[in-house]
């Protein structure tokens, strides 16, 4: 078994993703072109099963399963989109789901993962007591562990959504993604970088949870400490395979304020009408706040989910 | 010139309208019809330009002008999303727009006119201000004045919404759209039987802004009277002409509570991830609260508009 997946495993892997996730749309937006002087197309993974690109993945992992391992269930710790996309695939194969989530997960998040069906135990939001947690869990079940983006075929599925974004509206100057564990962003890269040499590979990561960003200038891998963002999905630490392949497909990582985060969701959320997560404005606020310049660029951007607490908006 | 447009004058308005227009999306929602047991289809007039259906109507009354007439600018009172409309319209068409608003037209509303190169007057929150000041700005400029609803040309082009709808998804055993002054109402109903003549076609209004559901069923044009409704787009009276259309191709009109268009509006952000102001939430409010019984029907939804205020959300 290979350790990092390539282009390849993508295109299988898309053999599957299509079978039961959406073809999300891609959206522009006339007025936001002309703030940003750029030519943007985003890909709305908010509308994906689970309203989060976070299905694709896990989809891929639950239906890669042999028969006989499929048979003991999955098992992941998650702070909420991961969780409710393995929980859907899981059901979709008709195999259990084990899911260990911190207690502090937004509402909307738990109910989700219930409401599919998931065996759910909750523990402390430390990455130490997820693990642990996690370990009972499968010695007792003996499932297998779906990690949320340190994972071939999650990787491998992440990346379709890039892969769709391109075959629909390509080619590209640059391709924007956010960047939490790494997953999406490394099977970003891989699709990118194989369709279109030519394209800029960007990754956008909030200041305040930067450890991408640290580990991509260090050249080593730097896990978090202590991250504070409005980006729920990204307070996670770069996997070791994320951070392998977005070391060799990824042209920058830069960071952005809270501020500029706010700002980007709020247009989004008033441009585009549509409803998107704070770790979904990351690639934009990058746009606003100048870190990544895309004067005349035609530029994709993947909008990475939609769920989100609607009682505890950051405006 | 006739009173009453028929759909040979939707077919003409079409023809101006997808020239200018959106053929916005229709999006359906499996959460939401499990919940329902209907079959929902939501044609997204959020998504159309300036953020509401009314652009159709605006644009077809502004390109059907004369060019004698156009040269002298077109002139409106409208709560928001009408005077956006106009004014795009007017802007495309290289005119001027004169715009009365009540001074407590949400922010993000007033906003969009300035934006689109209006010439505002405000003026007092009551209809006989709007009226009066209008009238003003009439005698002054000499221009055309583009009623928001009472008025053929707007009629025919709002009518290009459920033409569309039906022409992509169709046909329906029901077709819903939310009533204020009844220009979308008017416009769907007569696509909608002529198209569909089996359809029954279905209104839902506020019960706190409830003329068209009072006037519907005495038979007779009863103007609102101190409306009060979180769905600002409805608070107007029906028109005359709007009134004479509904009552030959219009089913019924029921009445929705406050609580269940919060409810709705809240169901379709959450599960559909795409933002929708309250007036667009009154259709689905009635579902909700067993007003329209969609039990096993295949249902087209008007979805009208997607402006409000971000910091003033009812949840």
């Amino acid at each position: 078994m290979k350790f990092l997946p390539d282009f390849s495993d993508i295109e299988k892997a898309h053999l599957i993703v299509q079978q039961y996730a959406h073809r999300t749309p891609v959206l522009t937006s006339v007025s936001i072109n002309n703030m940003t002087k750029g030519n943007l197309y985003f890909k709305c993974e908010n509308f994906q099963k689970v309203g989060a690109f976070k299905f694709r993945g896990a989809c891929n992992a639950v239906f890669s399963l042999s028969e006989e391992e499929a048979q003991q269930g999955v098992a992941t710790h998650s702070s909420g989109n991961h969780a409710a996309a393995l929980a859907l695939a899981a059901r979709m194969r008709g195999i259990a789901a084990h899911i260990v989530m911190p207690r502090t997960s937004p509402e909307i998040k738990k109910k989700a993962v219930a409401g599919y069906g998931a065996n759910i135990t909750f523990c402390e939001p430390t990455l130490q007591a997820r693990e642990s947690t996690l370990a009972e869990v499968i010695k007792d079940k003996g499932a297998t562990e779906i990690h949320p983006y340190n994972n071939f075929h999650v990787i491998a599925g992440q990346g379709t959504a890039a892969k769709e974004l391109i075959e629909g509206s390509g080619p590209f100057d640059i391709i924007l993604a956010p960047v939490g564990g790494g997953g999406l962003l490394s099977g970003t890269a891989l699709a990118a970088k194989h369709m279109l040499p030519e394209c800029n590979v960007f990754a956008a990561e909030p200041a305040g949870a930067d450890d991408a960003f640290r580990s991509f200038h260090a050249n080593k891998l730097i896990p978090s400490d202590h991250p504070v963002t409005i980006a729920d999905g990204l307070l996670t630490s770069l996997g070791e395979r994320n951070f392998a392949i977005i070391m060799d497909n990824v042209d920058d990582i830069v960071t952005v304020s809270e501020e500029a985060i706010v700002e980007a969701m709020r247009l989004i959320w008033e441009r585009m009408k549509i409803i998107v997560e704070p770790s979904s404005a990351v690639p934009l606020a990058a746009i606003l706040e100048g870190k990544v310049d895309v004067k005349n660029m035609k530029v994709g951007i993947i909008l990475s989910g939609g769920n989100l607490d609607l009682g505890k908006l950051p405006f």
